[in-house]
């Protein structure tokens, strides 16, 4: 509806789910009819999305036979070919079939366990050969409705093996895949594990290659614990994690809303896009929505071409604010500079710091922090009040 | 009330802020008067607790001189020595003066920064001199109301800039101390770093010395973000880093409750007790809550005893629902010891699992994960109708 | 599993739906199959229920014709003759099919609203047929995403003429029937009209016919807004205003997950049911739970069964309570005898309490409320070490 | 920093102790110093408020003797003749003294319950003479931490007994005075009585005097319970009870933040003013925020003219969106017109609906609802991309 033309450079994706959402949800049964990953693909690259990620099942139907595999695969590269979207990610569905009820790679039953792992290499080997350079992983069925029914000890046990697992398959295979772990605090699932952005990077830490795998955080997801989307994305970005990312809108705590990039937390939605131009985040900028149930196929297209004016809007805006003087000038005020000069001087240690002065702490603690001035300046920036 | 009696075993802590707290809140005026924190050692030794933990301000108040504090100090040290109290934790109040209004390791104003390293190094050096073995780092200031207030990149910078020269400060010093961070969503601040245990361990892996720090769980302060405490607390466990425990209580997502142990979420406190016996958690039981503002001091050391009475009587009924063989059975049936054994037989590679059968997804979708009545077996004990 | 054994007087019940729910959930498809509504009232006798209530499309699916619904109602007749059970409530399936897709009463589509209208009257024949006293109304799709999609003023007058009409349904054609709404903050819509029971009550003071229409509080509603449900029960009690309830488990603001009822907030549970105790709800004990999708069919009726059991087990706690001498002792001490007796004394007016002297506030102030014990003996009651 | 200036006609009006909040919090001490009232006023006429509102202890403190009261009343009726500004509401302080622990009007206490109607007395006395229409009442402190320190229901009689009384004292003096019941689900206490605009309505409901007492909503304070203000606002004024507003700014179910206004869910204030717009409010514009405790006097004027300039903003951006061409045909599409006709012709009754054919559910359930090009529309309004 606007002047916001995407372009490749943009590197806008979307998860062809996204668009396929037919609209069922918990009370009610699908608004809209199936959607073809032909058709899927071909109408992103007609409203100017670069890139697509895709589920195992979102393409080839559970339980298809390999010759209906291979037909359906072709027809997707094909329309890949014809439409120049490329493959940016792909992932695995864990979490529809009855069989990962308890989750995938930390369900109770161990060949459930087994099966999840042989259903993410054989989506692998397709991402990889689809030219995929990250392999998303929602372990959204890994989880719990009370205490007793899982370890959770044992289950980030389970959980470590696959990924050591994974990290081994890829590197054997020299694949240039890196994996990004998405968190997720409920919903399915009454708890799940790796709650948080912050949890999966804990967890990260602990694995034999943790240089393989990183974290993709959606907006809602964060959200949906009450916690600033933007601040998980920069902490991310701070440990070298930030490998995908799914933008989305939510309201807060509640059910997974899945809105369209912009619409929800619209303050929150422009200090993430300022975070990811400060911290040089330079993957697919990956929209992860579901298209309300009111909405027909128009509105579907309307949504998704939403997320990325949306974006382009917000990304205008986020460079505006930073090149405004005014900015600038109420930025020093409020002593950001001097947050990024270390605390200890180059050849200091604490024995230096225990010598020193204790400062004037009345005089500090008047002094006003002028954070009220420098966030009116960024509203008035989301407003559009002053470009 | 009850049976259920505190022993030195049980290693039952306070804050000595704790009972010490007079009930001011954004509201209203303290109901209660101050509490001479030797009368709060006493009290406590009294009502059976085994140790102290205490902010540096809450023994010596902010400011005093050094005459001042060595009586105070003087003071506190026979007190623990009349009771045979130990220390078992210290911990800085880098909060309640107005110096500290932008946090104290990552307030944007770097004389700040430097200024609460040096208070936390004079309070390690009695903590040291006390006994305590766990330093609590609760960086409650460090966070922001506006998205432009704070980079967060550079502010977990500065976070670990102060967390490797303490490190170094307690290596050279030669201090058995360790430090436990205390994660925390939001308030005071509108959000804070490291706001939940998963963020604060993610953190805590990019450190010099990782092996020093490890985290402080609170009860209520995981669920302020409406997360699973007892399944953070296993995670910390998994990853050797549970330092430290606050129990509390608290009514989900809203401002910190800081109730009693027990009271709250008494399904949630369940499995904290249950996930802590099975993790084989031995440090202090440390509880950290506020007694409401209705209460007058009789009504402080009832809410006090009432934690370590509400601890008993849930260890007791975890052990029991642990002991109980229709328990058990319902453990198998649940598929619990299956999650225990590794996914990866000894020996196998993914080659194996690449090359291993589909199973029977359509039966193992339809076999029953007896979930709930393991979960109803737990409730009944919990009820105290089993036993 | 236990000795708390249900009777007709307890007057249990279920939606046929609750013990029906497929498992199907945003993320996954059925793990159960289909169940016959007359299997459903067949098992549920069996378990000890007294009643149950239905959805039109649980008993007759959407859209099936005259002489197939007669069958299938024969064959619920003659099941509902054998087993004895009660319909107790009836209710109107107006979110599932597409055509209610933005509401019912209020859905922006004209048509929509009056076929809605015509498919709740047709089944309140049905329901007075089979005797049921209460018919729920939960508009769970009358609701919004977006600020422009719904004009809320417009759509309250809606709702406005559709009980005012329904109302006048009911008295031309002489039934017992009195209308229960239920109120539901979100899910399936982003916001839903008439979220709490609060704004469902305010509601009903508008109506043409206020008394015919009363309130339906769901556990987990009310604290998926984070309120306190038994507080909500207390109000609709109240205002005479409690005509249906729906009993089950939630954890604090997040998906709806109608646990089986007591797990969840098991400390909320205890105290709803002393609400209704005290004051005095004798209309049906229904249940609004779902099976997790973990679960096969036993447990299904292991859950249902439960529900019932601890309803028996939360009923004698909160009346051991309310007997326990020490509590009563408490209870005074925590003025809650003084709190029954009016403020304002017989034949005292406003000129009375304005030349009344200020009392000793001060002394007021200090004296504790004596909260804690009391409360501490509730939690003692709860757990089932006291009795 | 714009140039949205305030005029008289905007009715702009602030509580003197949002400007007067010293930056105290749970875990800090003040970081501002005292502010006089008269300061207070001369300086909210400078940067163009038309009103004020004041608590009680606001003005004169707590507790002092008559002559101090004159004397600083007058000083603040010579600041109010001096500026101008008008005093538009006033409200008690039952909240601040420990002798209010347990609540005013509902606290177990009678002498309390009496202290407080007459405190409240006195002040209507003061905001009669001071010209106040609105007298607004936040119950903040009734409420309860535990279950048995409160019973609900009589509570709610004690409270209608205050209203009632208080009804009959402002009838009988002859002032032109209404009451607005400020709702708040929590904080200071853990359950607030009354805690969104739909309990204080359904409350008013049964009074004697229904129609002197309406509701305050307060954003923040529905959105603390997940609610959408601007649906609480709508039903307020559908109902005819919308007699004060308090704006300000919030980030979801946490703390009461009392951000100023536009912070906080900048989509959600858009939607607010949009609705005040609709239903034609045309009592003062409150704005009920505290300035971060990080900023100085300085930032305190701030916050409180940013608070005016956002709404200038967002109603300018109302206006513009409504009065979009490409809007209204945007509403159209989304049938909001149809919502606004009568769903009951004039002259039908419930057998015509029952006549009615079934329409083709099939198609309707296909049509989209063209909600998201509407909310992508608005969307643009907010972010000034379109004007």
């Amino acid at each position: 509806m606007t002047d916001y033309k995407p372009v490749p450079e943009d590197k806008f994706s979307f998860g062809l789910w996204t668009v396929q959402y037919p609209g069922r949800d918990p009370f009610g049964e699908p608004t809209r009819p199936p959607m073809d990953p032909v058709r899927a693909v071909e109408k992103l690259a007609e409203i100017g999305a670069y890139g697509i990620n895709f589920h195992d099942d979102d393409v080839v139907p559970f339980g298809a036979d390999d010759a209906e595999r291979d037909r359906i695969l072709d027809g997707l590269r094909k329309a890949l070919a014809d439409t120049g979207l490329v493959v940016t990610t792909a992932t695995t569905n864990l979490f529809t079939h009855p069989v990962f009820k308890d989750g995938g790679f930390t369900s109770n039953n161990r060949e459930v366990r087994r099966y999840a792992l042989k259903k993410v290499m054989r989506n692998i080997d397709l991402a990889a050969e689809l030219g995929a350079k990250v392999y998303v992983a929602w372990g959204g069925r890994d989880g719990q409705e009370s205490g007793g029914a899982k370890n959770v000890m044992e289950a980030l046990e389970r959980n470590r093996e696959a990924y050591n697992l994974l990290g081994e398959f890829v590197t054997d295979r020299g694949y240039d895949i890196k994996f990004a772990i998405e968190p997720k605090p409920n919903e399915p699932r009454g708890d799940i594990l790796l709650p948080t952005v912050g949890h999966a990077m804990a967890f990260i830490s602990t694995l034999d290659r943790p240089e393989l795998v990183g974290v993709n955080p959606e907006i809602g997801h964060e959200e949906m614990a009450g916690l600033n989307a933007a601040a998980g994305y920069a902490q991310a970005l701070w440990q070298g994690k930030l490998f995908h990312i799914d933008l989305n809108g939510q309201h807060g705590p509640k059910y997974d809303q899945d809105l369209r990039f912009g619409a929800g937390n619209v303050r929150g939605a422009f200090w993430v896009v300022d975070t990811l131009l400060a911290g040089g985040y330079d993957g697919p900028v990956h929209f992860d929505f579901k298209t309300p149930r009111t909405e027909d196929d128009k509105g579907v297209w309307i949504a998704a071409e939403a997320c990325m004016t949306n974006y382009l809007i917000l990304r205008e805006k986020a460079q505006a604010f930073r090149a405004d003087p005014e900015v600038q000038s109420a930025l020093a005020d409020a002593q950001l500079p001097e947050l990024a000069k270390p605390t200890i001087s180059e050849g200091e240690t604490w024995s230096d710091i225990e010598a020193a002065e204790v400062p004037d702490v009345e005089a500090i603690g008047a002094h006003g922090m002028a954070f009220e001035r420098l966030d009116q300046l960024a509203l008035e920036h989301l407003y559009g009040v002053r470009s």
